[in-house]
């Protein structure tokens, strides 16, 4: 799966990886680099070669699941036409990658606020463009539908969103109900009330159904 | 409003509020007593004589909101017999509660590990309870209808509180969509999804509707 990835990066993902996991158990904010090196079994000075500082860590791990989570989405969507389709694409893509990825999805609720300056700003507008994405084919579902009463595409984008990232709080990816279950489920409960009726038979399995790796860190190089 | 809470309850609501708002801000972990005690205009040793330590401060904050929010609910439902009703006044309640004091809200989601042993015991047991209450709702709503495809209880019940409790992250009280609306568009589409068909006439005002303080540290007094 890594036989293409130079040592260089693997030993990066194996930093952000368990990055993301000491952040997410104490914190960002009290976490320090010397946690981060005692975990990863590297040396400080060793640390400071692949990352200038806790900040710049923070902001590759943000950075790259905002990137990874919508680069796999536009692979999977593309030449769908139907917004249903697509929908469940979305529901299905979002919670496969971050189920797999708990750990970095806690650090990108809890830690958004935690980076400064252009950091901040370049990961706000990656995750802005992804929240687009979900949003646009919402309200392209509304437009296929003749429904009276409409629910606001705002509440609804952050209700779907809410529904999803609220998993980190609850779910097991290793307890009985598989992540597939999880996300039918998900979608059904979301669709139905969207479009204020009985979901449509919702495409069991999904074109391009997610079965490649939805490992944040390994399914690609990182620079 | 707070006449009959004496000076030491009034200047211990003060400091909670305070100590919420700054935990909301940079998390409880980065948080120091003198950061508070400089926020609340108290000196340190002042602050000392309201509560032990920053752990029984984020401790009385927690209780103190799942006791509220829950007492809140039970003086609405009492009487109630209709499940729909019921559900409609649990999110009007929960969410009413919650827009009011966001700060709390954040803290509650972020801040749910911070605390250990006997204290966390007795805030993640008050959780629960309320967690189970809007259980036991859907639950009664589920055997009122003739449903042939469930919902699984436990997915249903984290999607609702995903859906009200992740407004921290973009709800504006202030802004244009007034709480009434952000409940009526939020039962809208939970409620419809989870029945899977359009939703009952939703009680537009639901009754002993939610009119009275939701301030969570003046309308009571805390000890």
């Amino acid at each position: 799966m890594t036989s293409n990835i130079s040592r260089y990066d693997q030993k990066l993902e194996h930093i952000l990886r368990t990055a993301a996991q000491i952040f997410a158990e104490k914190s960002y904010h009290s976490t320090s680099m010397r946690d981060i090196a005692r975990a990863t079994g590297v040396s400080l000075a060793g640390l400071y070669h692949y990352c200038k500082s806790k900040e710049e860590l923070l902001f590759l791990i943000q950075d790259h699941c905002f990137g990874r989570v919508r680069e796999r989405l536009e692979e999977r969507i593309k030449g769908v036409e139907d917004p249903f389709e697509k929908l469940h694409i979305f529901i299905d893509n979002h919670l496969s990658f971050f189920a797999a990825n708990m750990a970095e999805m806690k650090v990108l609720s809890h830690e958004a606020e935690s980076l400064a300056g252009d950091l901040h700003q370049h990961v706000a507008t990656k995750k802005e463009k992804y929240a687009k994405l979900a949003r646009k084919i919402l309200r392209e579902i509304q437009e296929q539908q003749a429904v009276a009463t409409r629910v606001d595409l705002t509440v609804a984008t952050y209700a779907l969103f809410g529904m999803m990232n609220w998993i980190y709080n609850w779910y097991d990816p290793s307890g009985k109900l598989k992540v597939s279950q999880l996300v039918d489920q998900i979608t059904r409960l979301f669709v139905s009330g969207f479009v204020g009726g009985p979901s449509r038979n919702l495409i069991p399995n999904a074109r391009n159904s997610g079965k490649q790796s939805v490992n944040v860190w390994t399914s690609k190089s990182i620079n």
